[in-house]
């Protein structure tokens, strides 16, 4: 009953544009007086492959049902991994499996996490390649998050998305063209702007255009081995924290605030809780950092920075943040439970779902002592239905139990507390860095190749949204009825 | 707003009913010639302080309301816990303040968690009155499942502890002195019989009748330093599993299976889910153990005995389950988390719980395919509404929540990760051993006073269903309206 011919088709046509976004790498990598077989020929490959799938299917015009959506979305994220993963593989830069499917998928997660032990002695078309996976990613969450997940219901924060959260779903749909070619707007004007900022800051050309890329899709893949620390320009680095934030932000709200309709951005609450709390963990982890021998302004810096590209799920780094105590180290590890805002590029939770939590338990007490009062859940100034409050309730917990029982596989493999759980709540979040064995300046290199496999799955689940993927293996998604 | 005097006049009731639950620890006392004053003293002043609350406040034959309900259940747990350690203070065996809190929390939440470094040196008549403690404590835990929580709606499985779930709350009330009575011959009468077995097994008589004691209120106390590791006799452990079981077994069920109603016992999905989880896990987790070089059955021994101790929230040990590599360990620290059955003594989620959340979970991605369909969830043969699903669910959330921010403010007074999981982990389900540093052959002397009277909190937080104890610090509650 699933229309194999459709997804074929997409497929198809997923793989061309990929051989069409390897082109920029290629002139990198002509540029620089590089080998460039190892992209043209990844380039042809996908390319062909792309085409054959595309024009051996007919166009049959039928409606995608809900069943077609679940799978072109995970197929989407595996087809694009392992096309993605050929420059690596032939280039002989990354020469096994289990490393180049973990690098890529870090790419299309916008993770951020790498194998990598010395990126600086890459060539340049691959780092460059490397760059726009993230950004590929970035713009394919930008794509499930406007088009896709509304019509499959996933996650319940489709209607925090959009400009105006009405009370059925159905109203999101006559405006998703006119959302999409919004964000996608903001999303190609921004990378723009940070690339140029970066260049301005005293960036070489190629390192700003692949940071610009990787920092607005969250992503956190660098060209220097120390990340953002190797700049030491104040500038620089309040550039990336200026666009990271961006980067975590619902685009919707950064259209309304490019238009000056400053009202719509003011009544954004997961805006508002966004905010206040990267402003308040700045303050909060200011104090260890201060206390660690920084000035005032480089301690400052190092605490907005880090808490930015950890809560924006994007993963730079310019310091090493456990070094300041369990405490310290505590905090900076439960930020990557928190990730950015509906509607950005970012991964993990998001806000407006921390929201419905909070505001729903105030709710339960008040319900407690006033047992018989109708107290509605209210967020952007509309009122959240029951059912999505248990949908998003239950996305929390499946989210807490995937961490788990995924930290549990880690360390069935033998490795240590703080590495399982820092490695999976990283990879599930897709942040990058996390604690002990991977914190700041890890890699995941050292990792048996089972699990660089096992992570670059959670990777998927935690980009995908958890169900996208889950739902394939419950047995009525493949019961014909 | 709130009737202080009835509050009073109960209390003092309270602490009249706990001198002379001291009673007995005085006549142990005597036959071992020890110096009975202490304890003496303790009683003396807990029923002088009870006598004048109860006798000054003149009975007003006025209904408890919610308010009320709420602050007589911490208030009780409070004043009992500052006058159950008088015996530990005025006998010098645990002299500091928070030392003595720490003790008698842990007691009377039947966690088991201790500050002793050296139990068998103690006196049989405090000894006595630490087990009794515990026994006080799955005492007053029955009385709240059956009379209070009810009453006050708190933590949604008062539905499943009668034995007919009905649809409304209603239904259950006018059953409360009948469930009372079955539960209370149920908690003395396997109290009684677990005494016998263990003093026919070999115990004296004195370690007998405390570890029935502690068995029962699935607390953990042991009279001697190794816990049940003492025990070398197969007989004295198998027991303990036995009575272990049944003490996190909700009493409702057991009533009916004394009574031979075999087919209520069967419709319970609660105890199944148990039945099934305690076999599964002591299945899993005795390869690891007879990798380690037990033989057979003695390695299936151990793991059962160590997941019933801790699935009960018992607490007691007969090995030390973190030898056995970081996945083992891992697994023995995620059943801190399960927490017996609704209607025991048990603490901690309780299966019911866990039983809402993947059931709910199971019709989400149903729902995300047949979006129509209505799907109810069902529970013990009942439908379960979507209230109490959302009650259950951020019951959960807020469980989760408490034991991160706990162990944040562990790590932020210097623990490392482990201990600081471990020890909030098993305060909160009151448990009692847990990892790091507080693993099973550990004690919690070496925290600091400050950690001591926080882990006393979150021993509180956990048997009071969270909800009881926090909704105190909201606003609404001391509002008069």
């Amino acid at each position: 009953m699933i229309h194999h011919r459709e997804i074929a088709k997409i497929m198809g046509a997923l793989l061309v544009l990929i051989a069409l976004l390897m082109l920029p790498a290629v002139g990198f990598s002509w540029y620089y007086d590089e080998n460039a077989w190892p992209l043209l020929i990844s380039m042809g490959i996908s390319g062909l492959v792309g085409s054959i799938l595309f024009l051996s299917f007919s166009k049959q015009d039928q409606n995608i049902r809900k069943r077609e959506g679940y799978l072109i979305v995970a197929l989407s994220w595996i087809f694009m991994s392992l096309f993605g993963m050929l420059p690596y593989i032939l280039s002989h830069q990354i020469p096994s499996f289990e490393d180049a499917i973990f690098e890529t998928v870090s790419g299309l997660t916008t993770t951020g996490a790498t194998i990598l032990t010395d990126i600086e002695v890459m060539p340049k078309g691959i780092l460059f390649w490397r760059s726009m996976t993230q950004w590929i990613g970035g713009l394919g969450i930008i794509v499930l998050t406007v088009a896709i997940f509304p019509l499959l219901g996933i996650g319940g924060i489709e209607l925090f998305v959009a400009e105006s959260p009405g009370p059925t779903s159905d109203k999101v749909h006559p405006r998703i063209s006119e959302t999409a070619k919004r964000l996608w707007y903001v999303y190609v004007g921004l990378t723009l702007s940070a690339t140029l900022l970066y260049w301005v800051g005293g960036m070489t050309f190629f390192d700003a255009i692949n940071h610009g890329l990787t920092t607005m899709a969250t992503g956190g893949f660098s060209t220097k081995n120390a990340s953002m620390a190797y700049y030491d320009s104040a500038f620089i680095q309040y550039v990336a924290i200026f666009f990271m934030f961006l980067a975590g932000t619902n685009f919707t709200i950064i259209y309304f605030g490019l238009m000056g309709k400053v009202r719509r951005v003011l009544r954004s609450d997961e805006f508002k809780a966004y905010t206040i709390a990267v402003l308040a963990l700045a303050i909060i982890l200011f104090y260890p950092i201060a206390a660690g021998g920084n000035d005032y302004e480089l301690a400052f810096r190092k605490s907005l920075f880090q808490v930015v590209s950890l809560v924006t799920t994007t993963g730079y780094v310019t310091d090493d943040y456990t070094q300041y105590g369990q405490g310290a180290t505590f905090i900076f590890f439960m930020l990557l439970f928190l990730g950015g805002s509906a509607g950005s590029t970012a991964g993990g939770i998001k806000f407006v779902r921390h929201l419905t939590f909070i505001k729903n338990s105030w709710l339960e007490f008040k319900r407690l002592i006033h047992p018989r009062a109708v107290v509605p859940l209210v967020i952007n100034g509309d009122r959240v239905t029951g059912r999505i409050i248990t949908h998003i309730m239950n996305f929390l917990l499946i989210y807490l139990l995937t961490f788990v029982l995924g930290s549990l596989a880690l360390s069935l493999m033998g490795y240590d507390l703080a590495t399982s759980l820092g490695a999976v709540a990283t990879s599930l979040g897709n942040v990058g860095p996390a604690i002990g064995q991977v914190g700041p300046v890890d890699n995941f290199a050292f990792f048996s190749p089972i699990a660089k496999i096992f992570l670059s799955f959670i990777m998927l689940l935690g980009r995908l949204e958890l169900f996208t993927l889950l739902i394939l293996f419950t047995p009525f998604f493949w019961r014909t009825n």
